[in-house]
C-alpha cells in the first residue's frame, strides 16, 4: 500500500501537526484538528464573551454534552440517544459500575481481568459494596455471583482486542452486565455495541476522537436498561429538569440521568471538532488502514531484536502496537528526541499507536529508519535519555 | 461612593464585555477575562498543537491541577497544599462526604438545611450508606448520629451568608465534621477557611472566579484529615505514582488523592487565568465595593414594589441580592432585553448578582432606570417575555 493509493490521505492536512514529527502516540493524545483553534476562539470571545450566561440558551451549551454524546453514539454504534459526554472515564466507570450493581441487586462481584487499565481496577476497588475479582480469563470465571463484567477491549499496553460480541454474549448467558472500556477503541475500531447488546460503555475523548488534553469521556447505555436505570451521582444537570431547582432529585430519563455538574464547555467544544472530523472518514477504511500500518510497523520490527507482545493476528489487535525491550525507555526518549512520538510504559515496554487518519505508511518506513539509526550508534545510552521524566 | 473614587475600577478593563450590557450575573457565569482568548490559543496551538503529548511535562499540565489549586487556596485562606481543582462541585460534594463519613465511622447522618442548592442535596440522598436530614436550624440539630453538616455559605437562592467560623466550631463541638460549598463565596468575600478549622470545602470555578463555562471546581480538606483520608473515587492521576501504572491504588499523600481522572486542560488553564486576575485584587476592597454596591440597589428597591429576600444586614449576605414578585420572570426578560442580565429562580425570583471587579455604580443606577422603565410602561406584558426558556 501506498500513500498516494490512500483514500483516507486528504485527512492528514485536516490536521496542525509540528514539522519533522513522526506522531506514533495518537492513542495516548490525539493530535490537533486544524479545525479548533478558530471553533474555541468563537466559543470564548463569542458565546461566552458575548452572550455571557445566555450562550447557555443561545449557542446550545445546554444540549452540548447530549448533542456530542449523539455523535459518539453513531461512531460507535450505541442505541439511539444512550450516549452521553460527561466527566471523565474513570467517574463514568464509578457510574456504570455502581448503576450495574443496582440492576443486579443478588449479586455483589465485579469482574476483570489482569491487565487491565489500572484505573478501571482502582475504580472498582473503591466500591464498597462490591468486591472485586481479577482473573486470567474473566470469560471462565463468570458465575452466579458476578453483576458486572468490565473490560477494555483494547488493552493499553499490548494492544490486545477482545471480540465485544461473543464476550458480552457468554456474560449475558451468566446473568451477567458487562461494562467495556473503549479508550482505545472509539476512532480506531469498527463498533456495533447496541447489535452487540452491550450494558454499558464508557471511554476516552481524547486519544483517537482527537478531543483535546483531558477532553470530557463519553459513557453510553442500552436502551433496555433505560428505565430502571439509576445513577449514583445525582447532580443536577442530570434532573428531568435542571432548571426547575427541584429540592428533590427526579432523574432525567435514561442516560441523560449520568450527566452530573456543569460540563467543561471548552473542552466539550474541541471534542465535538475532533468527533465531527472522525464522524467524515468512513470507519472500515480506518480500520483497513490501521491494519496495514501496524502490520508494516510488526514486519518490519520483527525482523529487528524487538519482541512484540502485541497479537501478530491482525483481528487481535487495536491500532497500535507494544515491544518488549530492557532499554526501552531510553530508546524512546532518543526517538523522541529524533522526531518520532511513541511511549513507554513501565517496566519495559515501548509502545506506538498508528492513527489513520494522519499517519503515513512512509512515516511507518521513516520510523523504522529511524529506530535502526539509533539503535546502529547506540545514541539511546546517552545519559540525556536515561533520566525519568513525569510522563513519557 | 462614586466610580471616579473606587480602588477597584481599573479592573473593569481587564475583562471583555459586551457592549451596553449591565452584567448583574456573574455569580451565575462570570465574564469573560481579557487575558484568556490569548492564553488558551497558546494551550491549543503551542501546548497541544506542537508539543503534543509531551505537553503534559513541557507545559505543566501534570502539575496543573494542584497549581490552580494553591492558588485558590490562597484566596480561600485554605491550608497550604490542601486545595485542587478537579471535576465539579457535584462530583467533589460526592467525594468530600464519602470521606468524611469514613472519619466519622459510627455515625451515618449527613445534616443540611432546608433550601441548600439543590444539587448538594441530590449528591447527599445519592449516598446509600448515609441518611440524610434536611432542616431549617441544621446547628440545633446537631448531634452524635451526625457525621458531617453540609452547608452551602451564600444561599444561591436568597443571597443569605452563613457564619463559618462560629457554625463550624458548633459542628466540631458535636464531634461532627463540616463541608461547606464556597461555590457563591470563593470571589466575593473573605474566607479564612485553614483558620477556621474547616474540614471540607468546595465550589465552583466559573462564578466569581470567572474561569468559563463548566470551569472546574475546587476541593479542599484541612491539613489535619490528610492522614486519614480516603477519597471514594479513586483515578490514575490521584495515585501516589500516576505513571507507575500500578496495578493496585496507592493514594496520593493528602488532597492530591482527590484528583481522580484527566483533567479538561483547556478549561482548567482558562480558570487559571480567572484565578489570577482575582489574586491580583484586594480581597478587603472586593468585599468593602461589594456591600456597597448590593446597599445601593436593595436602598433603590425598597422604594419601589419588589420585597427583598436578602438580609439587610450586609455582614449576612454575600454578593447577590434577590426579590419575589409575581411577574418576575417576564421582568427578568424584558430587562435582559435591555442590556440589564439578572436572572430568575422559580417560582419568583429575582436575582442579581454584584462582581465588584467589573460592576460599577453608575451600573446600579443605570439598571434600576431601566427597571422603572420597564414597570412603568409594563413592557415586561410583552408576550416575548412570558415564554419560558430552559435557562434565564
Amino acid at each position: 500500500m501506498s500513500d498516494r493509493a490512500d483514500p483516507l490521505r486528504s485527512f492528514r492536512d485536516r490536521f496542525l501537526l509540528p514539522d519533522g514529527v513522526i506522531y506514533l502516540d495518537g492513542n495516548s493524545l490525539g493530535p490537533l484538528p486544524r479545525a479548533t483553534p478558530d471553533r474555541i476562539a468563537t466559543v470564548i470571545r463569542r458565546e461566552w464573551g458575548q452572550s455571557l450566561v445566555g450562550a447557555w440558551n443561545d449557542h446550545g451549551w445546554i444540549d452540548l454534552a447530549r448533542r456530542v454524546g449523539d455523535k459518539i453514539g453513531r461512531l460507535i454504534g450505541a442505541d439511539q440517544g444512550g450516549t452521553i459526554v460527561a466527566d471523565s472515564t474513570s467517574i463514568n466507570i464509578f457510574k456504570c459500575l455502581t448503576a450495574a450493581l443496582t440492576l443486579r441487586p443478588d449479586r455483589t462481584v465485579i469482574l476483570t481481568e489482569t491487565g487491565n487499565f489500572p484505573t478501571d481496577i482502582y475504580i472498582a476497588e473503591g466500591i464498597a459494596r462490591a468486591s472485586l475479582r481479577v482473573v486470567d480469563d474473566p470469560v471462565a470465571a463468570l458465575d452466579a455471583d458476578v453483576a458486572v463484567l468490565m473490560l477494555t477491549q483494547v488493552n493499553y499496553r499490548t494492544g490486545a482486542m477482545h471480540d465485544i460480541a461473543s464476550i458480552t454474549a457468554a456474560a449475558h448467558r451468566a446473568g451477567t452486565l458487562v461494562l467495556w472500556d473503549l479508550s482505545h477503541s472509539a476512532g480506531a475500531v469498527p463498533l456495533t455495541i447496541g447489535a452487540d447488546e452491550v450494558d454499558f460503555a464508557v471511554g476516552c475523548g481524547y486519544k483517537y476522537l482527537n478531543g483535546g488534553p483531558g477532553a470530557p469521556a463519553f459513557l453510553s447505555v442500552a436502551a433496555s436498561h433505560w428505565p430502571d436505570l439509576r445513577f449514583p451521582l445525582t447532580g443536577w444537570l442530570g434532573h428531568a429538569d435542571p432548571f426547575a431547582f427541584d429540592p428533590s432529585f427526579r432523574p432525567a430519563a435514561g442516560v441523560a440521568g449520568g450527566v452530573v455538574g456543569t460540563p467543561p464547555i471548552l473542552s466539550l467544544a474541541a471534542l465535538e471538532v475532533g468527533v465531527d472530523l472522525m464522524l467524515e472518514a468512513p470507519i472500515d477504511l480506518v480500520r483497513e488502514k490501521s491494519v496495514a500500518l501496524t502490520e508494516r510497523f510488526l514486519t518490519a520490527m520483527e525482523a529487528r531484536e524487538f519482541r512484540s507482545i502485541t497479537p501478530a493476528d491482525p483481528t487481535r489487535r487495536g491500532s497500535q502496537v507494544s515491544f518488549r525491550h530492557p532499554d526501552g525507555y531510553a530508546i524512546v526518549l532518543a526517538l523522541i528526541a529524533r522526531g518520532v512520538i511513541g511511549d513507554f510504559r513501565a517496566p519495559d515496554v515501548m509502545r506506538f499507536g498508528f492513527a489513520p487518519l494522519y499517519v503515513r505508511y512512509q512515516d511507518v518506513d521513516d520510523a523504522v529508519a529511524i529506530l535502526d539509526d539509533v539503535m546502529r550508534a547506540e545514541v539511546w545510552r546517552d545519559p540525556r535519555y536515561q533520566q525519568r521524566r513525569a510522563v513519557t
